[in-house]
């Protein structure tokens, strides 16, 4: 039925067990089918639900949670061939498009007509839109321009047994019963394999960009600048902040002369008509909050000071292995977070060099250890680093943030994800995805395992 | 267990059977629970569900699809005199409050603090926070500041047999499981009763606004401005669009002179930094598409121009009895949805008034016609007015549109649900009802009866 889309290769097969995360699947997958269209999509369904068959559906295999990893018995779904844009419409500020489209490449798209597509995950080069979709994607720019769950206008899905759903609308507003795209956005392969997406676009900002790199001689200060920016009302497009082991790995990485010890950073571009007020505020902000702060109004300069930002992941993956991970707090417990991640560092032994989108509370601690890869290449993480991984999370919910800002749950947060959402409300997330699966086909065992 | 909350008098009883729509249920509710508490609510659900007795929540009752509506055998519950902000936090940007707080009162409140929640429904004056959030509310700000689902971070929830739920996060970011926030957003007092809501804010906007009214010999070409307006990516804060026989019914209403036959109106606002620059190239647009342009930059005069707008609601009701509709359409095909409209008009032989959220496509056609209330001061909806609104939901579906933008379903447009969502959605969306509310006791009848 499905022809030369079914891949039963060694390679294919083991290159769907892993994502980004470093994480695996167990075993290996039956096989990868490469949909080029809704119809094989629906067709590979159809025949997973005759056979009782689970579906794990990829994207560019990007994640860091493990959502879409495929392992013994599985059937990986790869939409990645799916990569077409169906539809722009400047007039209306949506654009209609296939989920294999990476991220990137549909902004380059847009910006022909001057529109972008505001959802920038720090993988937007090599992740796709419906894998940003699968896992409520956000990014840099989330806030001042939203994330993924703020971008998308309607879904297309293919159900469990194959049948084509289209929930949402091409409106602006519209509220016509329940509102299952959202419900689909986020919901990593467990309630369908989205297939289509309309999207809210915004129009390019007109203006310039002014860019401010300010240094602390902790990351406490630093993360308290940030917070007190927020409390300004000045808007940064983007806020981040690498902590003093962050940014010393990246001096290093780059070639850099190393920072004084200690030193953190915090980098904010403004933009749109007020840029350039708005960087003066926020500057004297961090200025008065013990920052020693540059600020350039030249695109190229600010590139650079954005640069070493960029260099994070990198200079990660020369440390050693990470676990990567991604709790929320409300921004005015930034400072409070830090002291948690300093006091996780010194109970655990560990180094846990920490960046943040500070604009908008999200962390993303990075957990670093020796690790030996299995015969796949694929590490475990050691149960060390588990547990000060199971005390962040502890201390992030405390602070009444969360597991998973923009990352999703995947297979590596599972386990706590009942500890989150309470029994009752686990239970009834459970039983929606019935609703939708009731054979339990799709990505089992990702998200709801306990 | 309630004690003097439970109002069992003729005239709560009778004043629970309406809403602002005109339309009443059959008979009478058993009873009108006034809830101070969450507890209060919890007992009135564990109760119900013990009795199998449906539930009607209930908030100022200014809904415009009858979804409030309760009658025989049914408990109305009323959140409204739950109205405390229990939390407002100008560093995180957000609001705890309960659910039967006035919009505008909320709004007050907030202001004290620099701040605001966006929704803006026109009734926000006196309509409840919680009501705005079940319905999904909408309002004239919505194309440049969201509606309730972009502004809504968390909500506790009383489920049907009385437990209580806390879904969402207090953090910007969060994809921790499926979007249990957004599901509830519109749910229509389908799913659980909304007993908390924590809010997204924004500072209140710094700087001027300019107001523009623009005169356009007929409907269409003001519709086809408004859309070239939303073209050219200026973006209003308000862009209001009033027909010929709105602005008559208007003007006869305010005592001001008539307008020439035949004339529309759209009425534009702009806000911000670049407010008065907006306004200088909208204008240019109104302008360039055959409008009569007056433009201004003074508060006061800007709220004259703009009390021409908030006036429609008073102008109606002298007209008659009206069916106030909904639909919303991409802002590209305005025009041809107010083609249609002249269209139904003439084919119905009925009069239309229809005032539209130009930036966003939403419209409301006001069907008036004559018809005498029954004892409890309702009036049926003749079968000709709804066969005309049949054709208004046929050709706004047509045109890649909705039947509700923001006024919600409810019993007024339950039949012609399945029309737009398709009858396997239809199906996962009762089933998930079932999810929260397996015995069918909250809302019976409401949203997806057929």
């Amino acid at each position: 039925m499905l022809g030369d889309r079914v891949d039963v290769s060694f390679d294919a097969r083991r290159a769907a067990r892993a994502d980004k995360s470093g994480h695996a699947a167990a075993g290996l997958p039956i096989a990868v089918v490469h949909a080029e269209s809704v119809e094989d999509v629906q067709a590979t369904l159809r025949v997973a639900t005759a056979t009782r068959t689970p579906v794990v559906t990829r994207g560019a295999g990007t994640g860091l949670a493990g959502a879409a990893n495929a392992g013994d018995g599985e059937i990986a779904l790869s939409l990645r061939g799916m990569d077409r844009v169906l539809e722009v419409r400047p007039d209306d500020l949506l654009a209609v498009v296939e989920p294999g489209i990476l991220n990137a490449v549909l902004n380059e798209r847009l910006a022909e007509h001057g529109l972008w597509w505001a959802p920038d995950p720090a993988s937007r080069a090599i992740s796709t839109v419906g894998g940003n979709i699968a896992t409520g994607a956000g990014g840099l720019l989330c806030a001042k321009y939203g994330a993924v769950r703020d971008a998308v206008l309607a879904l297309d899905v293919v159900l469990a047994d194959g049948r084509l759903l289209r929930v949402g609308h091409r409106t602006v507003k519209g509220v016509t019963g329940l509102d299952l795209t959202s419900l689909l956005i986020g919901s990593e392969g467990t309630l369908g394999v989205i297939v289509g997406a309309t999207l809210k676009l915004r129009r390019i900002i007109p203006g310039e960009t002014c860019t401010i790199a300010a240094t602390f001689t902790g990351v406490r200060d630093a993360a308290a600048a940030a917070a007190a920016v927020t409390a300004t009302g000045a808007q940064p497009a983007i806020m981040e902040l690498l902590d003093a082991a962050s940014l010393a790995a990246i001096h290093a990485h780059l070639g850099l002369d190393a920072p004084p010890p200690g030193t953190a950073q915090v980098t904010v571009q403004t933009d749109g008509a007020t840029a350039a007020d708005d960087a003066a505020v926020i500057a004297r902000v961090l200025t008065g909050s013990g920052g020693r702060v540059a600020i350039t109004r030249d695109p190229t300069e600010g590139e650079r000071l954005l640069a070493v930002r960029r260099a994070f992941h990198g200079a990660m993956e020369r440390l050693g292995t990470t676990l990567i991970e991604d709790v929320s707090v409300p921004r005015s417990a930034l400072p409070a977070m830090f002291d948690e991640i300093s006091r996780i560092e010194r109970e655990y032994g560990l180094v846990i060099p920490t960046v943040a989108h500070a604009g908008d509370g999200n962390l993303h601690p990075n957990f670093v250890f020796e690790a030996e890869p299995d015969s796949a290449g694929v590490v475990e993480v050691p149960p060390r680093v588990w547990e000060a991984a199971d005390a962040l999370f502890r201390a992030a919910l405390a602070l009444g943030g969360t597991l998973t800002g923009e990352h999703g749950v995947g297979t590596l947060k599972s386990r706590w994800l009942a500890d989150e959402l309470g029994d009752d409300q686990w239970e009834i997330q459970r039983r929606i995805t019935g609703v939708f699966d009731p054979d339990g086909i799709l990505n089992p065992g990702k998200v709801f395992l306990r």
